[in-house]
């Protein structure tokens, strides 16, 4: 049986501020900060280990696993940054409130930019200064693997061969391994796992900072899984991972 | 032209509590955090830019790298641990007090200890739980690989390897790197460099969290090598460096 912990980065500067954020490299919040020590001392104190983490080229999820590190003192554990773990690119959108765009396309079209499975958002030109193909920690990519922007189904595109050809056979050999990424690459990564439908899975939300274990036979089939930590505070924190994007809060 | 950046990592909990450290885990201090911060500031402000880092298994010099990397923007650059990087390992010194060293052996014994090129330390036994074969990060070394006490030679017996198999290829490539090390891994490296005497060497000091620029031509021969930053303060850094381990202050 092999364990797989998943976590989303902390709360960032945008997660804060409502903006879309996809690719953009936003640092992590105070309250993101706190929500990575946290989840560090928690994994610390349930007794686990790891021997390899791997984590996107987003400095909100690098630091996040930075700190997890620091307070389970495996600051010498390899670490694989890969941007197929990126967050899901969210195009044009991307630096705009989430909140603004709904008064700008009404709610309706925000929801289902943001939580439909295979609708992409409007993308970036690729002369728009934001575009990957201007910042050089993409340069080895192809122009094919470069996103202007990406839907959930895209998104797993690119997660999916990443699982197939890099985490599947680490975690087989034995290595116990920690993930640390974003909402979008972990939800299509989650859909895979635990085959959820199209539908269902714009419904599922996954909170800031808080580690998801995921139980797996000697096939990588999905035993059961489980956030660690407080039940109640994880639902909250879901929540609000739901709430954002709507011009009420509720 | 290449151009190299070694630095040592900021000051430790045992620099300043004037301990002999070696392979022992210890964390920055408050001031070995700033220093590594202000370092990375430092790069930044110059126009450094950097495609690969290497750093030890130990956590005070990958949390330097770590702060030098939050403040250069760059955590997204691939990070290479490796042990032979570690500081010289200091056998059954490992968690004395220098100065009482000093008092218990003499100043001269512990200076042979500190600085000669080839004494060796007294070693740790086999039992010792401090032996690195009893921590799981070595576990991939062989026996002849694992450290009971290491002299400046030995160090060097282990960092050179290192350096003309994965470091020098790197480098040649085209791939700008930062080492983050240890004074005594940055000592042997930089006698191999400047072909430094065996007796020279010896009075070498190398200042916490200052980045040392080495510039290199087409066969890696040294064409000149500086220290960023102020130099008064250098100096200072360098000769703290220098007098520990003796019962005096100069």
């Amino acid at each position: 049986m092999f364990k797989l912990i998943l976590i989303r980065h902390g709360q960032s500067v945008w997660n804060l501020e409502n903006r879309f954020t996809g690719w953009t490299d936003v640092d992590l919040s105070d309250q993101g900060r706190a929500e990575a020590r946290a989840a560090g001392k928690l994994l610390c104190e349930l007794g686990y280990e790891f021997d390899l983490a791997f984590t996107s080229v987003l400095k909100r999820a690098i630091r996040t696993l930075n700190r997890i590190q620091e307070e389970m003192d495996l600051d010498w554990i390899p670490v694989i940054r890969a941007w197929q773990l990126n967050e899901r690119h969210y195009g044009a959108l991307q630096g705009h409130n989430k909140a603004e765009m709904a008064d700008k396309f009404g709610e309706s079209q925000i929801k289902i930019w943001r939580r439909s499975y295979n609708v992409l958002p409007p993308a970036l030109e690729l002369i728009d200064e934001r575009h990957p193909k201007f910042d050089r920690r993409y340069a080895n990519l192809t122009p094919e693997q470069l996103p202007a922007a990406e839907s959930l189904k895209i998104t797993l595109e690119r997660v999916l061969p990443y699982w197939h050809s890099v985490l599947e056979p680490t975690i087989k050999s034995g290595k116990r391994i920690l993930i640390s990424a974003h909402g979008n690459s972990i939800r299509s990564l989650i859909k895979y796992l635990d085959n959820i439908s199209d539908m269902e899975i714009t419904e599922l939300n996954i909170p800031t900072g808080v580690p998801l274990v995921y139980e797996l036979d000697e096939n990588l089939k999905v035993i059961k899984h489980y956030y660690l930590g407080d039940s109640e505070e994880i639902t909250q924190a879901a929540a609000a991972a739901a709430n954002q994007g709507n011009t009420k809060t509720y």
